[in-house]
């Protein structure tokens, strides 16, 4: 039978074998990890949550074999039908279908770009003067730490922000796009630890919001405290790693 | 070290021992378990993703012991204090205290009852017309199922519907209250499987707009199809039951 007798579960019965199991109840699936990156994926926003990527010099370099326009934006099959973007989500959109891991960190293989290319991986973006422009400034410039760092630990997703509107009170309103209503975020983070030669951690966090930038946009204007960051997406990031640890916390002299 | 080497790291070791277990890659903590139902919390909204009761005729029962006015409402200890509601973002908002699993569901005991009252199973509900009309009349009616089927299985949750405005496009717009910017969801639903004596199984789905509703509520009014909750929630709904073993769904019949 089905039916669980009539007695009050304890703690231990709802987590064990009892009603949980049995009844599935609804869980906030949507981890999904690739050859090199991972992601959790949120169903409800049909954004991601959180793209993690860890990056070296030898990684983000381009290989012979992988070329971007061999790959192609699809589906991703692991996120349910009810809850997964689409290209026809896009269309007409007037929005870039933006990477979280970009493209260009993962030319080490045609397959790992390949990845980069599910659906699970992009946002709405705006075009020119964001995604084509101050965004990839801050991709290219996470790139070429790899230069001075060893190992980074880049952690990228969206932002739902809140604003005071003129009634006084405060809101936090977001587009949605397709039959799929897929968010359009306002704001996008990246958080990276840089991990030094000797050892040393340092880590910077920057926010940009989802709107067309200055040209040549000065990336010291988008550094951020952390803990902003982590409370506006509900995340943590790096717990594992005591503050003290990190030797320098964004440092603009890092950003020529 | 905590630096892993410079080889690109696979599924495995991304899952496994690797940078994930090392780093401690955000994830979407928030399940509390507590004595007589548990829930999912959406630490980005500080409002609960879902809240899960079985309830039974038992139950309900009030008991001698148990006092409504003896609760209070409290933070949750388990949730970490950046994504935590508390009694003060309330204060001022205009907003009732709205319990997801209700009070009158645990009278079984005081401390059953207690624990309905953790915040984190609270959500800002309008007073008058909602929260103590016409939700409350929800409540009771799912209460009173319990006389003619031994066990219900009731998930209740917030949504954040979308509406087309004026410029053509489609927003999803909340308010957010208090210091902690807890989200007001537009909508509330619930979600109740009914298993009757003979082992037949029913399903009632429920979604109800957080405003002032008219006096004496036709709940018939507010059934919905349960797809319809699961796209809009991000959410998969007793999925271990294959839906032809429902006997009958969204039954008018069994609201008088
Ligand atoms: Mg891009
Ligand atoms: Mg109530």
């Amino acid at each position: 039978s089905i039916i669980p007798g009539g007695q009050p579960e304890n703690r231990a019965t709802y987590i064990g074998k009892g009603v949980m199991t049995r009844f599935s109840v609804p869980e906030m699936k949507g981890f999904v990890a690739y050859d090199d990156y991972v992601l959790h994926y949120d169903r409800r926003t049909r954004n991601a949550h959180w793209v993690f990527e860890h990056l070296t010099r030898e990684r983000v370099k381009a290989s012979e074999e992988a070329k971007r326009d061999k790959s192609e934006f699809h589906e991703e099959p692991k996120v349910h039908p009810f809850f997964r973007s689409t290209n026809s989500d896009y269309k007409g959109s007037g929005y870039d279908r933006g990477h979280l891991a970009a493209a260009g960190n993962h030319r080490w293989s045609q397959q790992a770009m390949n990845q980069t290319f599910s659906l699970a991986n992009i946002s709405p973006q705006v075009g020119k003067g964001f995604n084509r422009d101050a965004w990839n400034t801050l991709e290219m410039f996470t790139r070429k730490l790899t230069k001075d760092f060893p190992d980074l630990y880049v952690v990228t997703g969206p932002l739902y922000l809140p604003r005071r509107e003129d009634d006084g009170k405060v809101y936090i309103k977001y587009e949605v796009i397709g039959k799929n209503q897929i968010a359009v975020p306002t704001h996008y983070f990246k958080v990276i630890v840089m991990a030094g030669k000797s050892g040393g951690l340092e880590l910077m966090s920057f926010v940009m919001p989802n709107q067309v930038l200055p040209a040549n946009v000065d990336l010291r204007n988008y550094l951020v405290p952390l803990n902003t960051i982590e409370r506006a997406s509900g995340l943590v990031f790096f717990d594992s790693i005591p503050r003290e640890m990190f030797t320098r916390v964004n440092a603009k002299e890092q950003i020529s």
